[in-house]
């Protein structure tokens, strides 16, 4: 069996309203699965990776067909711990026109949350694995997962694994704990290979403020001096005319460069939520695969633009589908 | 303005898989709102009465829509509080067959249990009020929500407004708090001139044991002994061929005399939330319309019966149509 | 081509909540056509004959969608006269339990209600026409539809057209003209040489109170010595449990004899509306085709109850589908 | 109790066809509850006003569920007359690309339009009143509603109250009546201390031609000049390069100056009807909290643009999320 | 009755997934039925004229209800032959951004495609015929499909009726009989009056390489000579930015000149399938008209682009819809 | 890992009417994954075992997507094989009343029934293995199928390895093959240790006919005598009053006795697919644990009982689900 790619972090019930309805406007929710790690999982599984998630879920109906749902997609669940809790959540209000799409998360005291720090066996989970994802949602969650978080990457570190890390800064979720933030994401970052961040993340850590020009390089370099085990920083430009109307770029940089994906106009947007995650998976599936760091960003920048073409958290869409984009020859129909 | 009845209670988003599906069986759930007490208030308004509910809801948009809906069927929603917090749920898996339902709640830290236990000004809620209904699950979902309905009972004893209890004993709710339940469960039945409840709950408040004989009328004894206020003490029997084939039938117990009424059978089941809470909605109108106690029992069990016929936890038919079922003169059509 | 069945009475387009909701329990109605005679007219369609409705219905989208509708079920559409006006409907909210189906009916000033009694040219209509098919229901519509039904039922007369008639007596359609409905409907009769109607029916038309006995029977007789074209009365017995557990019994009376079918017992109801219908035309059928009064009636009341079984006032089934029925080899799987 | 927004019309019950289909093309239709000054009674109770509808509905199940669809979204209902007779309604076929919305009014002879001129008695019902609005499409519905909207605005000027007009010109609405129409128009016009119509609009009431250069400064000229109680002429420019691609300003006039909003792009429309009154709303709204002009056409142009992205003809959305898209601080996902 | 217009094709049963959802993403599947010819069929009835569709489906109640949805769409089905078999069909993924539909075939096999080629009897089929449409995918569906249109073709130059022939060229349908292509889909040209397809279709039946310049011009030009009953090729010019965002234009080619039609952006597209049809029909409705060339590929334009806002293969709309669109003068509501 | 149980057979798409539709009656398909096979996996990984199913599925999203389905029931899928081809389909009408269910297949020349009969590597597919499952479905499916099915069964007795058999004779899917059925079948009863199935299929089989008095009995004692390695056979006896009611009873004879299950009556049942392979999997579930038999015919009957509530063609509960039912404990609602 090849080596697996293990996500670390919480799995979310998503209810949406139907359409473009605000919440309750119709007595019906639509129901997906989904959480920034699981998210990466599902993707790196159908650009054909073998990936497993760890985590905790309630032990209740809901909990088991939450975990159903990463198995049908081809992610490796045994390693999720069921036990008493409830389940994570957040509502979401489709955005439109000028109309922000909303989240309003509920997941405090979930199952994952309240997890002691020492729930999962790592020096047996990372046994024959290649990768360990993991996201600064973890460390926001509770004081228990930021623990959990740490612990994931240090055994990952001493098994030689590599590790990438996407800061994916949410206020809200820090809520009183916000303080702390800074230093629980950069103690995070310091074993890392490959960031998921701006120039505003590690602003954010490391107390940095531009003096002119490249904000982004600037910021890079910094990291990279900060950051002893890190080769990559990976980061999405959007613009934006509407909700509905964006343009999305991948860029990444090196200790030296600078790499800039093509530029994709995102029209009539089907859903925005996971798109930055797909665009991770991309980029990981570029590295995991020995991509040059140009094809790497290329590869991450389709699939993020893809993915918003696809309802609910996940891309699910496979190599070929982003490769079709990549060469240009996509056509409206095929058949 | 005529008097108000005042519902206290949690009022809680209900998830349900559509049709008789497991849950995430497909990806959907429909939205109900419902509680024990809400659903009494939205009763008691569609049998002519002004309705309030006295509650806590999370100031969100999903604690607003919710208001919304209660505020949709008539029940005034100006005495709700809206803070910080979650919203209480449940999930429900419609039962079918020989498979029962399966109600699965996620209302620990909401809003409503979160509340201090003074966030209610009784002596201002309680003006131009004629009624005060509770119920024990108030107690079972936090301290201080059990602190708060001693609180609104005894200011409803002492603004000589008539009081009724609905038991409603749920294991699962107390969870760790389970051993305190029957004294703090039998102190707030002191307060109580109606309580909704059986034997059951009698012996488990009261530790009684049945001699022999004729169980329900020995509980209700005791009852009567030990609660001073108490005037009458009402419950229905549910007999049970499958969960989609079944049998209604409402008691109503004073000091002296048992009142039964007719029983009615349940076929094709719709919806069987809810049904303990129109029954006792319909015994509460007739007593506050001056039935016999006879006369009140039938309709609380007409009533109760025609909740099954209804989707979600609210009974939203009349006084005209309990009537009509009464009167036997129903019809399959009316046009 | 063979002669055509023709099924004269407004096309209606009825909005029903969905599943066994209230009227706008959930922002959504489920779309159906119907309308008693249309109803008649695709039975006997998917029965192997061919049947052409006249009626009138607005010339607007709405309009041509509904008249596609009765096509789309093989029914010859090309005698509707399309006019300025509005789209007769109803509004049906299913029963369930011991809740009635509700009908609401908004059909007044309908472009059918408003046609000229001279709209229709019966002489040129009737044209390769073995029978005519009116219900009560079309007098009741208005004053013009009453005379346009009479002009239709002499033309058939005098074209040697044998007629039948279903009473169909709805006292809210009637409304302040119905002190006129008795002589209109009894007029009306005088032509038909098929009743569908009971003795409650024609107690209403010809002010007849039975002496004792079999007031069904006692009925029929003064029927028939009132009614010279008059071969059989028509009507179904429906016993009831609940809205969802019925016992339907098919009977036909000729002047001599009163034929029984066998009963049928209707658990979980799908879709009450057009039951009267189906077995109307099932009966007709039986009587087209030839076959003998018990048979007829047999047809009849196996077709009556197998409409119970299909959503919408359409029974869409045919011959072979009865005749399973007939034969008692159903099952409960075809495969 | 602050005194409340006044907002005299019909309601509406509105039927579309699903997604982007034509009517019928499946046999569904969505229900929405709307009517222009229903629209701008439920966006104004949403930016924080107290407000009351005052119309006439049917004594039904239908007319019910109606009303309290208005109080859901927290509009007073206590004002609606309920009596006999059928609900106003319209079908809705949503446009797309380049094919055009269409709407299909059915609300001759409802019980609104059937009501009595003296139906409301108007000097009870402005008590405890700010301000009046009415629209031009109750003058349209009969000749009672008209002269029903002429009493209420003489009352209103009577008790001192603030008024304001909505043109809303529909020619298959007057019908027959349209020749009437610029008469009865003006005569409302003159009691108007605020006017939404452009120069259209007063071009058919006055019969005015522009001479040359600013029409619309011309006919705001005129207006002025006619209308003794005008402050303020208000309206909006659409640009149009398809059915979803659209670019929405807001304009107003006072005897001196004109206003101009922000304007903005229209991507992906959700839903259209609605956004003329949730524009009206906005200015209202702008007026009633004291904001100079083009503080006022600004939110006003800003909340009808946002109406354009939600489901239906209420504008749900409040005062902060109107200023979110006024700050241009809006992202895509708020979380 | 007026000439028919005889369309000869396989009508297909088209599922495709919710919304924008992958195949099976949720359980469920929207039913549509489609075939060019169909599609062809369906549109020019609706643009006025008689049409029937020959063609073959299974005798069951799939095939039966398949055809209803013909018939109700106004075309005629009594040329349909009903045997044994399986029906056609095939699954549809919607587009949406950057990710392109996809249809996958499921025809194999079909009752359609097992059909002998002499089932039809086309002297009798085209009597009382002004037409015969037939497109390439039938010679692709089998070699019996294939002689059965070569003989369909015969029989209507004999009958000194006027054909038109869709290239349609589908690889993945002609499968291992790729090679037979060229010279089977020329041999049907050679009996075509009009041919819709461009220079590529043309390239692959007569191996024609452009030389230089207008390679559109050339290849029609030798298409002229090849083909002697030629007397126009039309086809549309497609340009996109994404899926949901394109631009059409149509070009009709006669012997000696090229006529361009206006260029129509489409922005949302609602359904793409069935574009080509639906462009198809309109130039045939205005060939049949007598239009001016340049009419008649304005008209095919403007109901190619409507096409796009309809869900479904079928184009709905009628003759006064598509010259609102050419008028200008559309708007973005019709009420 | 534990050793699994091997499931044999074609994965089915279902595609079934909304409700109690007709087919197309509107147009939409619900989508389940079944096949009798597919089906005991599912339910016996429910159950706690280790379960795989060897079949052939196409290479296409449709394909891949169906594998999903069975892998988030937690079926291991690793061992399909994906090729070109078509997917197994069928349509099915749910029954109400007294209209049967109706299946219509269309799995001719599917991926599976074309696969040649060497596709399946049984020496390596049944390594860890405890069990292989048939049913008589395969061998009806194509010569191949039949041919496979054989081959596995013949490498599961060399492996020493359990095999269960289910009879399954559907005449239809059989078509001309069906002369070839009864030494099919009894050639692959010869490996079966055990056979569900009742008298008919023994009498189909074996050509028995019944002396007198226990038909079940003799046939079974028939079924012992000729087939050396079974133990027992079982099958369940269903009474029906309509469609909608009926009643179960397991049986299950060994070579001496015969065991019988409790009755269930079976009311309002959701869905009546994929209750014999439930019960198949409840019986297999007892044998594999060690029940006795009489447990593992109450077990089974238990299971298929609750099937009925579920659904879809899979049984998705588990043991405590079964057991509750057996307890006789269930009650209405679990909370």
């Amino acid at each position: 069996m090849k080596p697996a790619i293990i996500c670390f972090g919480e799995v979310l019930l998503r209810l949406s309203s139907p359409g473009k309805e605000l919440l309750l406007q119709s007595p019906r929710f639509d129901a997906h699965i989904g959480g920034a790690e699981a998210n990466v999982a599902v993707s790196l599984h159908k650009f054909g990776h073998r990936t497993r998630v760890v985590s905790t879920l309630p032990d209740s109906t809901l909990g088991r067909a939450c975990a159903d749902e990463l198995r049908r997609h081809g992610v490796e669940t045994d390693a999720i711990d069921f036990r008493d809790g409830r389940m994570g959540m957040y509502f979401l209000t489709h955005g439109a026109g000028h109309r922000p799409a909303e989240v309003l998360y509920d997941r405090s005291n979930s199952a994952f949350a309240a997890a002691p720090a020492d729930t999962y066996d790592w020096a047996s989970l990372l046994k024959n694995a290649q990768w360990l994802h993991v996201s600064g949602i973890t460390p926001a969650v509770s004081s228990t997962a930021a623990e959990a978080a740490s612990l994931a990457m240090q055994a990952a570190r001493k098994a030689g694994i590599q590790i990438s890390f996407d800061c994916n800064f949410r206020a809200r979720l820090w809520g009183s704990r916000a303080p702390e933030a800074p230093q629980l994401l950069s103690r995070l970052c310091e074993h890392a290979n490959v960031i998921f961040g701006d120039d505003r993340d590690i602003a954010f850590m490391l107390g940095f403020k531009a003096t002119a020009g490249d904000a982004r390089r600037e910021a890079a370099d910094l990291a990279f001096k900060t950051f002893k085990h890190l080769r990559y920083i990976v980061c999405t430009e959007r613009a934006r005319a509407s909700v509905d109307m964006q343009q999305l770029t991948g860029l990444l940089f090196d200790s030296q460069n600078t790499y800039t994906s093509r530029s994709y106009p995102l029209h009539s947007i089907v859903d925005r939520i996971g798109g930055g995650d797909a665009f991770a998976a991309g980029v990981l599936h570029g590295l995991l695969t020995g991509m040059s760091p140009q094809a790497a960003i290329e590869f991450g920048a389709a699939a993020g633009c893809l993915k918003h073409s696809i309802p609910g958290d996940f891309n699910l869409l496979g190599v070929a589908d982003v490769e079709l984009l990549l060469s240009e020859k996509g056509g409206d129909v095929r058949r």
